[in-house]
């Protein structure tokens, strides 16, 4: 596996084979530092103190960090079984750092059913413990390698969108790139592709209120690829689209539910409403992954509360007036009728015209039967 | 005059006559501390530095630091001569304070013609200086009740809006209190209202991005006056109209002008877009003086651009990435269609239905003629 092919433009994490690094994103827009990870005990470190962020990041974060001290562990392994133990006991190091991390746990399944399958017919192999090694260094692999090529795909169905346009000026929501995925990002990913294709004018982002996502990292990774591109508070995107020619807001998503309803950032719903306004595209773009269709709409999804001091509080300094109430949604609902396209790893989802929303049950199964 | 009369609610400004002091609304919201105000170079100094600001304050404060430093000056003078000249000394002053204050240049300018017209007919008065004075110091206490009582009957009108209605819910955006104007406010003036006749059963205030109004300012209002209120982020207002039952929109206007439309702080056109999609009417709440009927239309606003650092700093630091561009629009314009009545204090004023647009020059005249 060549460097290059792992290697996304902005690398949140460096990734050759024996050697791991991840940007420090808790120093982040001030510096942009690099920390080695040799072992998962330093992965699980890096993963608590949140200097690598968003699901999938640190899902692949800690299967890389297995794949770099594996050598090691190769080496001090008298027999399989040892081997495998000393792999459990970095497992479980690996699983008690974020324990709500749900890609983390499915990773870990994964592996654990590996090594059972290791365990289970130690016989077939000359060298157990070296093949065993081997196979989990290739999922590893392969699962940077998968978060990649599907942004990648979910960035080349977006701009396939605008074929045949030119000057196109994108307004984004939050943060959906390098930082928040491993690779490309998903709205982000959409931007850049544009980029690449000579088709981008300008790329917009919103501050978003109150964690500000979009100016510490989207901001960051548009100037770090010198992508043209404008920040703006949440409040001004509706003035922005009437002074501005927009060709499209895309957005990320938390989670698409059956109909089409989708939840996201806080704000995403007032973006939808303003590009309708203005008659203006509005897509979200999202792996399978986010797509959620044990849920039938949005009516079905939880809102949780955030703590309020997101709002009062700004650098440990108090911002707005004490004792004031505060409502912080963790996100919001849009309705599939706000919404133009879902743009995925395997192309667009376009709204049933008929019913003014998605049917991605069928579309899920068109997918499997391919 | 009473000192309760001359005394708002909250009090920014704490006025008797012969006694001046203002909020430092630089404290603000981590301590109110009131500084006394006892001749023109400390108001001055008191514009320069912020510690009041909101055009009709700025004015206020200046006319009435002169008329608590009259009586000094009253004593020094030992004529009318002199007298006229210690006073366009402290004008000049107070004209230095803050160059771009048309209000206070208003005041001043009407202070000149007070000045050139005791000069003009020294020999009708018996004690012209001690006359003089007298009537700067009724001037200014005039400004000061004219103010207030604006403001009272903007927020009277505007609760007659919601006549036989109670549990009502207001969204307000930025700061349009007594820390803004002098005395109950335009928009919150409003809220003020209808809590005083019980029919409110709560506020919502935006914390109005870049600057942070809402949060700082009227979440401090509100608390202080102890309205039951919320603060959101801007971004928040949609889902917020679709989870609650909003009432109404209430905002304040930098400038109204001929057919309605309003310039207003940054946001305001984005909530008048939600609060249609809602099905929520839209007010604004603004007294004559911000209507400007030579303009037709808000195509002939200029829309200013401020200092980048409002949105990638706060509290001296660097919130967002180095290097990015940034869009900030001093306001906004909401077209006169999005706005369901214009709240003044002679009445509210509603839509041409035919036109889809206000007659304001019409309105003006009908005020003029009563």
């Amino acid at each position: 596996m060549s460097k290059s092919a792992v290697t996304p433009r902005l690398e949140a994490i460096r990734y050759s084979r024996g050697s791991l690094s991840i940007l420090d994103q808790l120093k982040l827009p001030h510096s942009s530092e690099f920390i080695t990870i040799a072992n998962c005990a330093q992965a699980a470190e890096a993963i608590k103190s949140m200097q690598v962020r968003g699901a999938p990041a640190i899902a692949v974060t800690a299967v890389l960090s297995l794949a770099v001290e594996l050598p090691s562990m190769v080496e001090k392994s008298a027999d399989l079984k040892m081997f495998v133990r000393m792999i459990d006991d970095r497992l479980e190091v690996l699983g008690n750092s974020r324990p709500t991390a749900v890609n983390l746990f499915e990773a870990i399944g994964r592996i654990k059913k590996i090594l059972s399958q290791a365990t289970a017919q130690p016989g077939n192999n000359s060298n157990p413990i070296q093949n065993l090694s081997s196979t989990l260094v290739n999922f590893a692999e392969g699962m940077l390698e998968k978060d990649i090529s599907d942004n990648r795909a979910i960035g080349s169905y977006g701009a396939d969108l605008f074929k045949g346009k030119s000057k196109i000026k994108i307004l984004t929501h939050c943060n959906t790139g390098s930082l928040a995925t491993v690779g490309y990002g998903t709205a982000l990913g959409v931007i850049r592709a544009l980029h690449e294709r000579g088709q981008l004018e300008h790329a917009f982002a919103t501050e978003t209120r109150p964690y500000n996502q979009g100016a510490r990292l989207t901001a960051f990774e548009l100037v770090y690829e010198k992508i043209p591109a404008t920040l703006i508070t949440d409040s001004m995107a509706s003035f922005l689209m009437k002074q501005e020619k927009i060709d499209a807001v895309i957005v990320g998503a938390d989670r698409v539910v059956a109909n089409g309803d989708t939840a996201n950032k806080i704000g995403t719903y007032q973006l939808a409403i303003a590009a309708k306004h203005h008659g203006i595209p509005f897509y979200v773009a999202a792996p399978l992954t986010s797509i959620d269709i044990s849920k039938s709409s949005g009516d079905d999804i939880h809102i949780e509360q955030r703590p309020a001091n997101e709002l009062t509080h700004i650098f440990g300094q108090r911002l707005a007036a004490e004792g004031i109430e505060v409502w912080n949604p963790s996100f919001d609902v849009t309705p599939a009728e706000l919404i133009s396209g879902i743009i995925t790893e395997h192309g667009v989802v376009l709204p049933e015209l008929s019913q003014n929303c998605f049917d991605l049950p069928a579309f899920l199964k068109g997918v499997a039967g391919k």
